[in-house]
């Protein structure tokens, strides 16, 4: 089967996700093995003006549902910013995992040429879908699932490029 | 133009390997204005068990040049682990870029059911090549890019989305 854009998009960030919730439960059991309140995660950030995990999680769903709502052609579910625990962060994800499974594989294949239009503080960005997803939104979603992963890892809970992969 | 494993690879490995080059920049110039010796950024790490910068540059390096060749069915050229400033590691860099721009596309498009085989510590991993790429290649390929920006940034340099997803 020649690749799509479809095989390209949705397994990638199924399996990413479902990594990223296995790393919060990492992060649960290391707070609950040490005895520390496991929401000190929620506002962890690797420089002051770098955003906190939380918005990590929430940015990475984000740019998840609304690369395969802008491909497929429907309108994304509204998500509120207001997770407060690390289990609202993990059915944050599921509720994108399962938005990005409804959307069927015949409405996202087929759409390289697709003009994509991404709101920005400056004005509107522009990119036909193949650009928009290989530059713009897989680099975005890879941004902050890393960057989550290393707050946790900065932060003492024992994970490793097993878990980054999972799913091989 | 249908998206193919070549569009889907050399120009993704490209982008970021070039913006992976100015983040070193910017940490040379971070470094020359505060009067520090840039090759306090080479031993930087996130987690005393985590990889230090160089070998972060290294890998996100080898992982797009191993991922061009195994597609494309040609040798990987060698590159010693040999990097011991930041200039080395853009030269680096610049030695990836041209080997995976010098594989023809068409040794590449077309290699999704191919047979992958990446030797690992314990044993030979076997992934068609589509899996290979979106599965292995890509994750692995911006670990270590976002982990080699997140040092930099932790560490003072002056560095936001906009140089992550620069050459949109």
């Amino acid at each position: 089967m020649p690749i799509t854009m479809h095989s390209a998009s949705v397994p990638m960030f199924v399996r990413m996700l479902t990594n990223l919730s296995k790393f919060i439960e990492k992060a649960e059991a290391h707070a609950a093995a040490k005895k520390f309140d496991p929401a000190v995660y929620l506002v962890a950030r690797l420089a002051p003006d770098m955003l906190p995990f939380t918005r990590q999680v929430q940015i990475a769903c984000d740019t998840a549902k609304f690369c395969i709502a802008r491909l497929g052609g429907v309108d994304a579910p509204k998500h509120d910013d207001n997770e407060a625990s690390l289990g609202d962060l993990k059915a944050r994800i599921a509720k994108t995992i399962a938005f990005v499974q409804s959307v069927p594989a015949e409405q996202i294949s087929g759409t390289e040429e697709k003009d994509i239009n991404v709101p920005r503080r400056d004005g509107v960005l522009v990119m036909k879908g193949e650009a928009y997803l290989k530059h713009y939104a897989t680099p975005n979603f890879y941004f902050h699932v890393t960057t989550a992963y290393a707050l946790l890892r900065h932060n003492g809970v024992e994970l490793g490029k097993s878990d980054f992969l999972a799913g091989l």
